[in-house]
């Protein structure tokens, strides 16, 4: 398939407001947007570094994938995601190839890209995310 | 901090061989250099995605920390590497403002790059490399 860049890192953490002080004041970024991603049960803030985003991922319920990840393995990296110009041939061909899918058909993500996730059985333990503005 | 972008992404992997597949075929990359640190005891496998490189971190012997990080969590991302352009200064810098540092000055890494980690401790759960050619 075809990527462009590493368009995010998503990081699972238990509060945006006790992080922000890390990544402004220590490494220097801003942060360019908070936004809650309703389905996802989700608050992010978002912050660049050259092509790559940083997205932090704060639970709103204790339901939320991101509640339950930090409760099995703490707050940190949970997930990459690529920039492809075209997600749906990107998931036919990872299918083809024999790549389990989460994701069949892109979805609505933060920032308005259209997201879809390969498996992390297929991906060695990377939850890995394919996306397109 | 001065941070330019993200240089690299660590990934702890059991065996470099099983991966290259995936990266390769699936992904689409080129692994364009194998190198074995021997201080690391570690051998890495680097593919390039825009300005960000994955590298792969495949344990050369049971006491890496590697091994152990894989023995506890399981395959996955293991780091990520901010690129500076001095990386002394970004170590100075941080330890002013209250991080906890792992290494006090610049170490060679792979690639011939100048490398220091953060505490994760510091940096809620990530580990945190900052680097500079």
């Amino acid at each position: 398939m075809e990527i462009t860049h590493i368009e995010h890192l998503g990081i699972a953490v238990k509060s945006i407001e006790e992080q922000l002080p890390y990544y402004e004041e220590v490494l220097g970024a801003k942060c360019y947007n908070i936004e809650v991603v309703e389905d996802q049960k989700v608050k992010t803030a978002f912050f660049k570094f050259g092509q790559t985003k940083i997205e932090l991922l704060e639970p709103t319920s204790p339901e939320s994938t991101i509640a339950k990840f930090i409760e099995k393995r703490g707050e940190g990296i949970h997930h990459i995601a690529f920039a492809t110009p075209d997600v749906q041939a990107a998931l036919d061909e990872a299918a083809s190839k024999g790549v389990q899918l989460i994701d069949k058909k892109p979805r609505p993500g933060a920032e308005g890209l259209h997201i879809a996730f390969l498996h992390p059985k297929s991906t060695h333990g990377v939850l890995t995310e394919l996306c397109m503005k």
